[in-house]
């Protein structure tokens, strides 16, 4: 039996603030299809989309409540949750996999010139299968479809108090499992295995599953962080990083941390104190009403003063339902920063041409700051002896 | 540093086998989007994908090596792998997020007429923005766009020894874990709590992470498979089933094990040993050329011969790079069974007409017939004191 993890009213606020966005974007209804809209609006959380058998649909009217339509597997799942109106289908169907229940479903709730808003845009995709999507504008027409990234980019970015204490007791325990990590990795212990003692760390410390780990060791410092372990030793003079996407009731943390096995380079030491200070300017500074791209230009202005090349990509990014979320920290994501938008930091700064650092820490955005989700990382690299 | 999981030789086999299939459908080239795809072809194994921030396209054309198109936070553990040809932007970017480049990567290959296959049918989505791909299909138009999802399945669905040796090992891990429930799932304990301990069995026995576990427990059965854990804790009568897809070096395992909490009534053991039979007849008459559908009705008359109603969904399915691929035992699907297929056998049977009992395991399909994965469960109920 599912436990429901918000309230019935937080449900229907979720909704209420969509169908906002959506009747200034005159949306007659929306489709939602990935799998952390579908558990925002109707509560259902589930591994099961491990499975790319069978697409999932909620469909949001302009007024009144979803109407999930469904794979039958799915039904008794979604009756333990606060939508009523579930429809199913015997999938996987090869002749039509829930694509007549869908189109029957829309043509009630969009008027024949109505607008049906489906996310198009970064960060999206449509989890059904591309010729089902066609069938379904097809048999829609003459109704137009229009993106509707905004309308609910806008909408979920804003964390309710209930949300932000699920990803703030994600990123205690992710906390409370690097604390661990002293008695697990040192010189000589494959990176795999800390790995696996790591995520093994974590699910003890109350993490529900462990949906991301990625991580690197290297001497001085490392030149890729999204590879998976290699069999390799540690030896001394590496620095570990591991970095958890650990998930409590569907809620991410995302943040990672850095060690030095026995001893690391002055230079090595530096960029990490570098990285440090970047964090706690932005820490400092960020506010509502910035752009996520002065973020951006904030930490590498700090990184360059202190004499530290930034790394190419985005310095950090949004958090909550996905491990990550919109907004980028790069110099060219203009979405204004609003309070309750939970994010992480993540400077990254050359050691060398081809070694880097990254660090990064998580926090909800308040009227007056940041206020942090993960407890803060040492300034100075802990020691694995 | 990545460690190559195969030789070049299998993925040079395995692109020849997608060309022979391209040639035969009159392809010029491939678009793939999806993880698994993406694996398959470059050896490029992350858990990066666990972000939906950027999308990744591999190019596969006619003749010649594949290409990557990818961001640029990929390039350094692409270019430890056997594809040379890779081009990169800097992703996410709100403006372009590498459509330009894959639209002109695609126009060398494509000829002014040629068809360009994308996987758009059963089991595949495209993974990238919906308006992205559209101005991807203008890019490219007077070529046209097709679906290349045959192309991929009967190139991906006949396993190699190799693959098969890595699937068999994702079984044993998770048959050693299995092995371990009783350590830590007894009454009194909550569902969670043997959540977290299982895939904490899972990593010690060597998994390198574990995508899936879903689960149930209830009274003489269950209604629901798909779950996830609740803090209820186990009462003598449960049936407790555990069902997990471990993964190892990329490959999954995808099977469960019942267990009774004390003791389960007679109904209920024999609804298991009825699964069990029914799971027998299947690994013993399960040859190349029956069709997906006729594995289906073999279970269901064995069931029912019992006395057993059969559950209502698919009784199995293909397995491998993801939980779940294709074919799916089912009364639809007509896909012709071939030897070097990994599938599971699924039987599910009504204890009554709320709760159910489901059995799976796992096996590679030989010329002479099936060879089990998934080292056997007992035909009965295990008991957990």
């Amino acid at each position: 039996m599912a436990e429901s993890l918000f309230p019935v009213t937080e449900y229907r606020r979720r909704v209420a603030t969509l169908q906002a966005h959506m009747h200034n974007a005159d949306m007659a209804a929306v489709l939602l299809t990935l799998p952390a809209d579908v558990f925002y609006i109707t509560g259902v959380l589930t591994r099961f989309w491990e499975s790319p058998a069978r697409p999932w649909f909620v469909v949001v009217p302009a007024v009144g409540d979803p109407i999930a339509v469904i794979p039958s597997i799915g039904e008794f799942l979604m009756r333990q949750h606060w939508v009523k109106d579930v429809r199913t289908w015997n999938a996987p169907d090869p002749e039509d996999d829930g694509v007549s229940l869908l189109a029957q479903t829309l043509k009630e709730v969009l008027p024949k010139r109505g607008r049906l808003g489906v996310p198009m845009g970064i960060e999206t995709h449509v989890r059904m299968p591309m010729a089902d999507y066609q069938r379904l504008e097809n048999a829609l027409a003459p109704r137009s479809v229009v993106d509707a990234t905004e309308v609910v980019q806008r909408t979920r970015e804003v964390k309710s108090e209930a949300e932000i204490d699920k990803i703030r007791t994600a990123c205690h325990i992710a906390a409370a499992a690097f604390d661990r990590v002293a008695e697990f990795a040192k010189a000589g212990v494959p990176l795999d295995q800390v790995f696996r003692s790591f995520q093994m760390a974590l699910l003890d410390e109350g993490a529900d599953w462990v949906s991301y780990l990625a991580g690197a060791a290297g001497q001085g410092g490392y030149g890729d962080v999204i590879s998976p372990a290699s069999g390799t030793p540690l030896v001394a003079g590496d620095v570990l990083m591991l970095d958890t996407g650990a998930v409590k009731d569907g809620y991410f943390c995302d943040f990672d941390r850095n060690f030095a096995v026995s001893q690391v380079s002055r230079e090595t030491q530096r960029v990490h104190e570098a990285l440090f200070a970047a964090t706690e300017t932005a820490l400092s500074d960020i506010r509502p009403g910035m752009r996520a791209c002065d973020v951006h230009q904030l930490m590498c202005d700090d990184l360059m003063a202190r004499g530290v090349t930034p790394g190419a990509g985005r310095l950090g990014h949004g958090l909550g339902l996905t491990l990550t979320e919109w907004p980028s920290f790069t110099p060219l994501d203009q979405t204004v920063l609003r309070a309750g938008m939970v994010l992480t930091l993540e400077p990254s700064g050359h050691v060398d041409e081809t070694r880097l650092l990254v660090h990064e820490e998580n926090l909800v955005l308040r009227d007056t700051g940041a206020e942090l989700l993960s407890p803060r990382a040492a300034s100075q690299l802990p020691r694995l002896e």
